[in-house]
């Protein structure tokens, strides 16, 4: 469908067939004896290169085919003369769709700063770095959706707007068509919701997992993939105010189920991407180590591929946080002082913490359970201690949590309980209860943040920067 | 991964092998010499039979096993007695998970309206017309995202949080984290929203065709699937205030590229359905059967799956407006005054039109084309006459307008000349705008409101009961 893309032309097999090529220059090379014209149309981190004669096109066509110019080039696809590609085309015509003033065209052919990238969102897409990033972000959501399909999973789009609060705890975007000069009040003089579109107070999701539950409890598997937004004014490299969560729901799981699930669909996704993606992850392979050359030999990564291959072949650590708590207490740095935040149990491990077992102690994929319930949600299921929960965190080097989940609270009364502990009221959740008066099961699920699961394949380093148009405090561009 | 489910046990041959069901009770039927028991896990709209002896079990364990309750039941897997199944399962044992007494759990084994199922949405799913709407509108998403990834497509996360409005015209939903008790002024008493959280208004997005149209202009082939929002005080049955698009957006697309594509697109998914979602398709075919008994012989409408089928095996009807004008200027329902509306060039058509259109003269899909530009977006491309625009909508029958698309006005000078017609502020969208300086390119897309394809496909009539938790005026439960 459509012009034939470069990523197809570069497979073909060159017979001096006429060819059509669509996309943007990315460099222009003159010589003596020919002009380079070096094209991306997206499809591939390769571009094309298109070979014109001197003279074979007047001087004004030629100027204005400069880097960031889209055009039509038709011509013969032939063996490439040159080193570095397997096929080049002997250009016949040119049509110029657009130019692109090199004298205000951002995007030079040179180093720009993922900083000053992250300004131009609306064309950092046309560089290497980003389509790489974009078309991996592609191919790790198409391996998701793909991934619950084959295994009998049902996608539920469930609601972004909502009147929950899943944590109970979020800090939560609030979503309203009052007119805040004219707020309407109550005889009490408190703000009059019931005049707001929904008729009571209304919130951007943090999660989609309790109406995911209500669709497990009837469909025995489900998942979602959908925005989800936390209005927490962190600037940092790991926080989004609006990223997309993949929370897979199943009945008759518990929590070991639950873990196997995980760590198979982690290293099912990211083994796709690493069929599908060779190119571009080679490509960013290749920039992270460019990037290593400046820092001291002991601080260098490993190489990208090697570190993907690396956790789709190794099994995933398990261990719950009571044994984790004694490793770290006998471990080196919490001897020596040198971690930051104490240690002892009933503590939430911090990042200091996650990183000295995943990345020194035992060098892969951990994944801790069965949690003190004071540091976890309320609908986890309580263990039969009473202490812990059934709850799941899978820690990635470099990442920290990539994914959270837990066996859920089947039983009513139990549910009920920690419902009051944490001093929620029932009847905002009147509904997700009624899943235990009525043919409740037992259920697990879990929580994945795709952009994490992005960052990590990539290799980049902020968040900002593998998702599209970035939504963090004070910033709402594009 | 995880248990057998029901799908799956039916498909297999009974060979008395040992077998564990797990599911909630559809029925229970006693009679002298057997205890049946529909067992149903959402993975098929079949239940399976489970069959036990009269007094193999405690009568307190039978007791409790009613419509509702979810069970695992362990037996032997063997030829069916009874006719109407293949299979059926000679039961072991009986563990009950979860009891949903008869007397307070509300879906019990008799027809409810769809309007009280609405006020159960969070147990709707486990009736079996939900359970087929579901897992169909699984299947419809899984083939968008199959559709486009073989076509060499990227899926797009454009932002759900935005600061520009793509229409120009929507009602929007403002996201805030401003205390609306204390709302910051600045010092000339306007609301002061550089102290929000993105530092200036946000709203929901109503499109994301706009940043679609960035990705596009790098990646060629690009696709959003993401919620949207009107904040449309409109209580009918065909509009929701949250609901899903799909939006696609090509390079080097012209009109009559993005009508093939939008054609074949809408037939590849409905082929879909058709292909995988028999049993479902069927089991709707049949509740709108028995619906039209009710009505008079005209009125009753052709079975959904022949509706299905003829939509995919025809070619859809393609006309401008200014030809579809002519066709109804001469109709008889405009010559005998039966239309509410008067008719004539320029008119925005209404759904009589176009129901006259496609249900009686065409009597097939049809594509419009060519609108005049006073009733279209700013961003569609100026047809060489300056009065109609490249616009193209999709009618189906039944539903309207399935699809709007258009060729995108890819120069820099008329696009910005119809910004300033319709009255936006140009810096608003200056990265829109940018896109046009910077090797611009022809370019198309469309949009489909996911939930009326799913409307479509499952013969249902109103669209709250085609998404888990619909959200309109004066709702947002669960």
């Amino acid at each position: 469908m459509g012009p034939l893309q470069i990523k197809e032309i570069l497979q073909a097999t060159p017979e001096n067939q006429p060819v059509t090529l669509k996309g943007w220059v990315r460099t222009k090379r003159e010589s003596k004896n020919a002009i380079f014209i070096a094209l991306n149309d997206g499809s591939t981190i390769h571009n094309i290169q298109a070979v014109a004669q001197p003279g074979q096109f007047p001087d004004e066509l030629i100027q204005i085919v400069t880097t960031g110019a889209c055009l039509k080039i038709t011509g013969q696809l032939v063996e490439s003369q040159g080193s570095g590609q397997a096929v080049e085309v002997k250009v016949e015509s040119i049509e110029v769709y657009g130019a692109a003033d090199p004298d205000v065209y951002p995007l030079q052919p040179k180093k720009h700063s993922l900083e000053f990238l992250r300004e131009i969102a609306h064309l950092r897409p046309r560089t290497n770095t980003f389509g790489a990033i974009l078309r991996i972000r592609h191919a790790l959501a198409f391996a998701v959706h793909q991934y619950f399909n084959d295994r009998g999973f049902f996608y539920l789009h469930t609601p972004v707007i909502t009147a929950s609060d899943a944590e109970g705890a979020g800090e939560m975007f609030r979503v309203t068509t009052l007119d805040l000069n004219k707020i309407p009040r109550t005889e009490e003089g408190a703000i009059n919701f019931k005049e707001d579109f929904f008729g009571r107070e209304a919130n951007l999701t943090v999660s989609g997992q309790l109406e995911g539950e209500l669709g497990a409890m009837a469909l025995s598997k489900i998942y979602t993939f959908g925005p989800t937004f936390r209005a927490e004014n962190s600037n940092t490299t790991r926080h989004l105010a609006e990223f997309w969560m993949i929370e897979p729901e199943m009945a008759f799981f518990e929590l070991e189920d639950n873990m196997d699930a995980a760590e198979d669909f982690v290293k099912t996704v990211i083994a796709y991407a690493l069929e599908n993606c060779k190119d571009d992850l080679n490509f960013l392979q290749n920039r992270l180590a460019e990037e290593d050359k400046n820092k001291p030999q002991n601080e260098r990564s490993i190489p990208l591929l090697e570190k993907l291959s690396f956790v789709v072949d190794n099994p995933f650590e398990r261990l719950t946080y009571t044994e984790a708590i004694e490793i770290l207490l006998k471990s080196k740095p919490h001897k020596e002082k040198k971690f930051q935040y104490p240690v002892g149990w009933g503590i939430d491990l911090s990042s200091e913490h996650e990183r000295y077992l995943v990345e020194k102690h035992f060098k892969k994929p951990v994944i801790l359970t069965n949690y003190p319930k004071e540091i976890k949600s309320f609908y986890m299921k309580l263990d039969e201690d009473g202490k812990t929960v059934r709850a799941m965190d899978v820690l990635f080097p470099g990442i920290g949590e990539i994914i959270g989940g837990s066996q859920r609270e089947e039983n009513y009364e139990k549910l009920l309980g920690r419902v009051h502990e944490v001093g929620i009221d029932p009847q905002n959740l009147w509904w997700y209860l009624e899943t235990r008066k009525f043919g409740t099961a037992p259920h697990s699920g879990f929580g994945l943040g795709f952009e994490r699961l992005v960052l990590f394949v990539t290799g980049m380093s902020n968040i900002r920067d593998v998702i599209p148009f970035p939504r963090y405090p004070k910033s709402a561009e594009f």
